[in-house]
Order: structure tokens, then C-alpha cells, then sequence
């Protein structure tokens, strides 16, 4: 593409480095954001600068916070005792939507990903070992993505741990409450078969 | 969604608001920035500040430009007296690609569209009617989308410019050089034999 102005040109080349983002695409933007008020495209750029300079993650879960210690590790009101290992933020404001989990976090940052050059020390799995050292946790839950890569990282971390005492399980995979059985995949009709819970169980529910 | 750190909250929601950006999407735009080196976000804030504070529209044409006269306004190689009006820069960049259009430009910065709240007066044709008013311009070539509005702008521009000596034409629609004729639209495909060339004129280019 022949650009008209460098600083076109620029700010195009910034933004098609975003994943997903596209020459074209990135033209898009910045012409819309060229008809819109200047204040809109000052206040992306000041909330970029100022998202990426001054957030923290959580010293303890690592999760995505604006203070050392995020609200969840913070609060009175949440079982120590449990901690969901997760890969990013996303999947901490999915669990904390359902309101179903009153434990803490930990956030590993991602999975082990070999093809993507992510080892298990890009991950807080270090961390997440000194933090079940301490003792005061129980028991770890693992809901990590059902894929190769999560499948390695629960291994890895489990791995880990095998010595201590700290009790392990996985979220369920199942079929969706709402889904189908018909159009359910082999694989996921498969596990919910195998991993089949008590009647009674599912009824208290 | 419930967010852990205001700030992330605050470039979601200022990333959301581009066109085809929804929550989801800027979330994951903006945990790639904060996995990257705390440059690139900077680049990319300040790329977007200087092109928003920084760019100029030609004083002749309207297209955009880091100085007062573009470069194909200022050029000594292009044919003062032909005009192509355009909606916006990316169909300058386009037709300039084609190396095929060595006169100027008239970029009016969209098309009238009365759903879209955008009318004769948002556009640069005031501005066109004076520079034709100017006597250099001998024909005008409308290259605008052949759709509704483009029409209705084509439309406009022209009754304002009757009484003028100016020469007023459209690109030609047709099949496009490598489109097989039985997959053409019909509305295509009719235009194309409607406005058929002679032989020798298609033998030449």
C-alpha cells in the first residue's frame, strides 16, 4: 500500500500488529478514528499508555489488579483453603460470573506450549509450588483449556506435586446444560459417559 | 463483565468503541499488549496521538497528508486539467495503484447519505464546485461506489455543475477483466452490455 502521509502510514503499520488486525482493517480504524472528535483517539492512546505503564499483577494469584494484592486475595470472605489454576484474567472473570466458586485464583499466564516457545518457566508454576508449600492450601482445581497444551501444563503441574498433600481435581467436560445430546461431539458425549456423577448427586444441584 | 483492574477496564472500553471491536475482541487485544513489550503499546499510543494531532487534509483536494499541498497536488507530472472524485483516501491509494490516472484528485470525504445523517454540506463538494469554478478543470471522472448513495452524490454534484463547461463521466462497470461472464451478477453483466465498447477501442489498452 502507497501511503498519502507517514503519519498515516505509522499509525496503520502500529495497529495491524495487533492479532487479527489486517492492513486493511487497520486503515479502517484509523480512519474512523480520524473523522471521530480528537478527544476519542486521546483518550485510547492515554488508556493504553496508562493500562500497560501502571498495572500490576496480584502478588499472590497474579491475576490482573490495579493494587499488589487484587480484591479476590484481598477479601475476608473467600475460602483459602481452594485455588482454581487458571491460564489468563478471562477465565478468572468467567469462573467469578458463575458465582459458584468462593476459593482463590491462580493465574499461570498461559499453558506449556512448545510450539509457540512457552516452557513451564514463562508460567507462575514456580510460584503456584512455593504458594501449596506455605500449607494453607487444600486442594487445587485445575480448569485449564481441554487441549494438548493444558493437558501437558495439568501434567507438569501435577508432576510437581505428587508429594504433597494438597488434593487435585479437574472441572467436569461434559455436555453443556443446554446442549443437545444428538449434536454433542464423540469425544465430550465420550467423557460425560465415563465420568458419569450419582443421580442424587446431580439432583441436589 | 466484570473486571479486576480499572484501568484494564478503561482500554476495553475505550478499544470497544472502534468499529467491529466488541468487548471480547478489545479484551483480547489488550491482554496481547500487555503480554508484549511495554514498547509496542507505546508506539502504538503515541503513533495514534501524533496521526490524529499531526495529519493535514491538501488544501486543493482534501486528501490526506502531512503537509498543506499533497504530493499529487504539488506533483509537475500530473495532468492539472482531469479530476477523479473519490469518496476517501483508500480509493486514491487504490486507483493510484493502478498506475492508469495521471490527473488529480477530489476526495469529499464520503458519499450523502441521508440514513446515516451525512449530507451535501458534510462533504467537500462546495469546495469542488469553486475549484471547477477556477476554469482549469476540464473533466470531472466520478469513481464513487455504485450503490444508492453513490448515486445520489454523483447526482448532486452534477446539477450543481450543469451550467459549467466541465466534461462529467463515470468509471465503466463491467465484468472484471479476470471474472468468468457466467458467474457475473446480472445487474453487472446488463451494465456491461449497455455500455458496450467498440472492438478496436478494447484492442488498444
Amino acid at each position: 500500500m502507497e501511503f498519502s502521509s507517514k503519519l498515516l502510514e505509522k499509525a496503520v503499520a502500529e495497529m495491524s500488529q495487533l492479532p487479527g488486525i489486517g492492513k486493511r482493517t487497520a486503515l479502517r480504524l484509523v480512519l474512523h478514528l480520524l473523522r471521530q472528535p480528537e478527544s476519542q483517539t486521546e483518550h485510547l492512546a492515554t488508556s493504553l499508555h496508562q493500562m500497560r505503564t501502571q498495572i500490576k499483577h496480584c502478588k499472590e494469584c497474579y491475576n490482573i489488579s490495579d493494587v499488589n494484592l487484587c480484591e479476590i486475595c484481598a477479601s475476608l470472605n473467600r475460602n483459602k483453603n481452594i485455588v482454581c489454576v487458571v491460564e489468563d484474567v478471562r477465565d478468572v472473570m468467567a469462573i467469578e460470573n458463575t458465582s459458584q466458586f468462593k476459593g482463590l485464583y491462580h493465574v499461570l499466564g498461559g499453558k506449556i506450549s512448545p510450539m509457540d516457545g512457552i516452557g513451564p518457566h514463562d508460567l507462575k508454576i514456580t510460584q503456584l509450588v512455593e504458594r501449596v508449600a506455605l500449607g494453607e492450601i487444600e486442594e487445587l482445581i485445575f480448569a485449564l483449556s481441554a487441549s494438548m497444551e493444558g493437558d501437558t501444563t495439568n501434567f507438569y503441574i501435577y508432576k510437581q506435586l505428587k508429594g504433597t498433600n494438597v488434593q487435585m481435581s479437574t472441572i467436569a467436560r461434559g455436555i453443556g446444560v443446554n446442549d443437545e445430546i444428538e449434536f454433542a461431539d464423540e469425544i465430550t458425549l465420550g467423557r460425560s459417559i465415563t465420568n458419569r456423577i450419582p443421580l442424587e448427586n446431580s439432583l441436589k444441584s
